[in-house]
């Protein structure tokens, strides 16, 4: 079998067959923007999530979790805005009552119906408004509309994030597409934000869910922004079957090109979220190797990327790796001083664990002025490796955390 | 026995008997700040050390622990403006040549001669200065020199630090002193920055090790700036028994009494380092109760006091206790949510796990615009706590950090 090729299309959770959303301001947010998202498809699909590690989970994640369970969903219905995490049993039942508003107006069953909402945590949702938006959301759904929902999820996002790529299985064309938000509180393990993404693939839910674990792994699962991670985040999948392909199961051949179509979809909304990252001047790929194991490799990225004096030498321009050589000594893992390793672009500047002279500094210095490039550490000469995207901390950081609520 | 009391007195390391010091520009730093102290004991006393878990420790940490297998010190020198650290076999050589001038310029011991360092990492210490720069300190030694030598080891500080006490121990009065540099790279567990403390008791090594371990527990390890630690934190403890005393060992009914009296020159110094930590406008105290462990307790204070977003929150003066709450939730540890609790200063905004209203959000939204104040974090009903003095992160710290070297 020939290696199935995937090509990037235009838009984002409509791409695909079978769906429908919209986007408009209920609201929730001070600001007339956008604050209530819809996605709807023609038809119940199979489903899967991966959802934040975070133990105070905000309701909407706690009762998808549930939902999940019957694997199959119709809608998603989000609010931004507002997370209601840390809300009690109160924002529990706002929950439940997000997807019966929609259930009841769709006239589809509520279980099928996912929510989701992100904002300030420890709020009461104000439902009176989302009560009244829902039925307005509802008129608004259009296979166009997938730009407006995009829009409708974002916090303090600068940018939409949507992709879309297409590929054959089975004689027939599949398409997936996903919207994602966040900017802040990103970080890895946790499933680092909102991610919807789409598919008109027939697939069997299990098989779904495994797909999405591993194209989340390498995707979301891959950036940090400021180390946090948020009581809210969460990824979907909805896979509604349209595209009339052979149900893809565990073993179908055709399973590796949708695995690919999938990954570059979550890949693609993971860098945007990254670019998009709080104040971000930089987005820095780590690459270590010569761990002993992978979860050595990504302890030692993740102490590297979160650590504050890396990210502010990033801002500042300024190629001092001697904080990274200081992050990574830290990182709880057995390191061979005599064997690690620095190299920025490809420029090496510490080898076998001794620094190197003045013109590899001199050259480091101009690669850490790019907006984005690569440090790859070498750890030892164990066979295990791990990437993370990480960004730099700026002033900018700074004042959009400092001033969120007013 | 009455509890012996402790007094405070002004002055540093060389506070008690038989201590001079000195501090000098000798060229390590490119503006004309001091950058090499010297603190030398009248004779050989005991000694205690607790250094760095960095596993990329500096030259000088792996060389001082070496040389207090021996017991026994007579001098401290120490250089700030390079750190002697990720700066291979030359680095350790330097550090070794450190201790070697002094003690042929003094005719003691080199193994006597304990050697420290701070400042930028990964640059080959400037040893002709250090060199030129050693019989000129040693000159300038004296009983007055406390103060030049504290001025002598800071990086980025502010101010200096130093703290004495006085007690009585069989009738004889002793006396501790200490200096601490320190405002960056300021994490627990790490004995974050250095700290050299000085007394004339009489006190057997191995009392006097477990005597500092167990202040630095309640001190240097209690406080969090920027959640890194360097390679080259240490904290070391000189007596030098002139203070004519019987010998403090294990068990002696005076310990005490001189364990009260370095706790409280460790807890005055480590809150001279947070309340000078970089760009610092706020010092706020996480008290965590009702944990399993003392361990959990502590891992839940480090994550809300790293969390960059409670840390742009403090310093926005924005009372967002939901990203408190949100950084507990990731902390890796077991929750009950339906125990968990947040008070300011004794006024409650979450108590089993609901938030209240807007009245006490009123009144903590005055709370965090104290310069200092407390913040109570209650996540079940288990016997452990922890405390930790975290900081805000300001557009201040953001400049100091991307600009160090320049």
């Amino acid at each position: 079998m020939t290696r199935q090729s995937v090509t990037t299309v235009r838009g984002g959770i409509t791409a695909p067959q079978g769906f429908t959303a919209a986007g408009i301001h209920c609201g929730i947010k001070k600001k007339r923007l956008p604050d209530l998202a819809l996605l709807v498809s023609k038809r119940n699909g199979s489903v899967a999530g991966v959802f934040t590690t975070n133990r105070l989970a905000a309701a909407s994640v706690t009762l998808n979790r549930l939902k999940l369970r019957r694997k199959t969903a119709r809608a998603i219905l989000v609010n931004s805005g507002n997370a209601n995490a840390v809300t009690g049993e109160q924002g529990y039942a706002d929950a439940v009552e997000m997807a019966e508003l929609v259930g009841k107006r769709l006239g589809i069953a509520p279980h099928t119906v996912f929510v989701g909402s992100t904002g300030v945590i420890g709020q009461p949702l104000p439902m009176a408004r989302i009560r009244q938006g829902v039925p307005a959301l509802i008129k608004q759904l259009r296979r166009a509309g997938g730009h407006d929902a995009a829009k409708a999820i974002l916090t303090t996002d600068l940018r939409t994030k949507e992709s879309a790529c297409r590929t054959r299985i089975g004689g027939r064309t599949i398409t997936v597409g996903g919207m994602a938000k966040g900017s802040g509180m990103i970080h890895p393990d946790m499933a680092t934000m909102l991610a919807y993404v789409t598919t008109d693939a027939a697939i069997e839910p299990s098989t779904l869910q495994q797909a999405l674990t591993a194209a989340v792994a390498k995707s979301f699962n891959c950036i940090s922004v400021d180390g946090d991670s948020s009581t809210n985040d969460s990824v979907l999948c909805l896979a509604n079957g349209l595209a009339g392909n052979p149900i893809l199961r565990a073993g179908s051949p055709a399973l590796a090109a949708f695995q690919r179509a999938l990954d570059q979809v979550c890949l693609d909304l993971a860098m945007k979220v990254i670019r998009d990252g709080e104040g971000v001047t930089k987005v820095v790929k780590l690459a270590v190797t010569g761990a002993r194991t992978h979860a050595d490799a990504k302890q030692i990225a993740k102490t590297v990327g979160t650590s504050l004096l890396v990210k502010t030498a990033l801002f500042g321009e300024d190629a001092n790796w001697g904080r990274i050589a200081a992050a990574l000594g830290r990182a709880g893992v057995a390191i061979d001083s005599r064997r690690i390793g620095l190299a920025f672009d490809g420029v090496p500047i510490l080898k076998a664990g001794r620094p190197l002279g003045a013109s590899a500094q001199r050259r480091i210095d101009r690669i850490v002025k790019s907006r984005e490039f690569t440090v790859a550490i070498a750890v030892g000469s164990g066979p295990a490796s791990a990437t993370l995207w990480i960004t730099d901390l700026s002033y900018e950081y700074v004042r959009i955390n400092a001033s969120y609520r007013s």
